[in-house]
């Protein structure tokens, strides 16, 4: 008998080289896998983790999610307690709930949400320089906005991503995409919202609509580059560190 | 003849071994050092670079200040841009201005102030774990108001004072003390503006108020540490890395 729970984390990925395990790299999903068999004083075989998906080296989350079985019952609250005192610092588990042994933390993710921050300025402030993209060009937000609807709707987003995928398709669908400026941060935020994303596909969206912002592209420039289903035609990609996994949604 | 400048200048502590150079170490003032001498083509002897004062390893600054001297003149904004796309990303000049011969950063400096940001709640926000101390107990703001008032005014802080502090006196003014609650970001701020301060003497003031304030002192137990100019009486010194040096006013 095991006990399965599922648990919302958020992590600074400026010094983890990603979430998946790696040989001899420090990554999230081996913190947690060793505070988890810590907790449960160390079985054999030691516990896995399940993650909703990996996050490049240097991608950080609000809202990741991971799903793992327990050999006995814990409270909810005190194993949030016991993960937060054993992980390090830029680590935190925000929930923790004990969810039916069905529950997998990749294969029943819904959609996903990600934000990508921009700073803007022809120098970054130095506190955000592991925390935002950059952009020294002026934008044209309502462009961005324009652009963005293109990307919306079911597509085969080839274009978009980067090499080295090993996915058989590369149809997804996105759901939403927001592009605002936070005035006060002197930033541009966009939020990706879809039912998955190829490998490097937001950062290489976010570079694609920053180049229609600065008027390296035109606006109809997104529906035409996804038609042609060539990685060459979407060079840039935006740096993982403005990059942000906000949420995971599961059927309720 | 040489052309004296004053820059104004934000970094990210985190990374760094303090502001002063020290063998074998990454510091802010060696990496001003090293740009200055870069855009003036490597001068022998090397431009020396004068800090308002030093900071501690991890501690942050929004507007320290330094002053050096080139060989020949540049438009500041030049400098500035040359000077920003030399130093790493961790420090930022956000003002140069060719000042007066006789101006001196650190001797001309008439007050400073200094903020503290202190996270609330039982865990840190991974993205604070560098830029915040932290308290896991609820805090009475308005005992630490109270405590701060007696921080105020001319005094012989020995009892605030980290050993190892060299000065020859103990005495400094401090011109003003806010504590302040930070609602949406769950932090309390604490600002100390005075004509100097002594080695970890902000800290330890921090470390005191924040006992104050979760009712380990009472609100007069300021008053009577300072009168004691005992330094075992004020034992706690908050981390580095929630303090930030703010400003340094000079002269107009």
């Amino acid at each position: 008998m095991t006990y399965r729970y599922k648990i919302t984390f958020a992590y600074d990925g400026t010094n983890f080289a990603g979430f998946q395990v790696q040989p001899k790299q420090r990554t999230v999903e081996l913190a947690l896998t060793n505070a988890v068999n810590k907790i449960a004083k160390k079985p054999t075989p030691p516990i896995a983790v399940y993650g909703s998906g990996r996050t490049d080296s240097g991608v950080h989350a609000l809202g990741q999610v991971a799903h793992f079985d327990l050999p006995y019952q814990i409270p909810n609250e005190s194993l949030r307690k016991a993960l937060n005192s054993i992980l390090p610092l830029d680590i935190l588990v925000n929930e923790v709930e004990m969810v039916d042994e069905n529950f997998h933390a990749r294969f029943n993710a819904h959609f996903k949400t990600y934000r990508y921050r921009v700073s803007l300025g022809e120098f970054v402030d130095p506190f955000k320089r592991n925390y935002t993209g950059h952009c020294k060009y002026s934008l044209d937000i309502a462009n961005m906005q324009e652009a963005a609807k293109s990307l919306v709707g079911e597509h085969d987003f080839t274009s978009f991503v980067a090499s080295g995928s090993g996915t058989k398709s590369n149809v997804r669908t996105i759901y939403a995409v927001k592009v605002e400026a936070d005035v006060i941060n002197q930033e541009i935020i966009m939020e990706f919202t879809g039912n998955g994303f190829l490998y490097n596909q937001v950062r290489i969206m976010t570079a694609f609509l920053l180049e229609v912002g600065s008027g390296q592209r035109t606006v109809d420039a997104v529906e035409k580059v996804i038609l042609a289903k060539n990685r060459d035609l979407a060079r840039g990609t935006a740096p993982a560190s403005g990059l942000y996994l906000v949420n995971v949604d599961y059927d309720s």
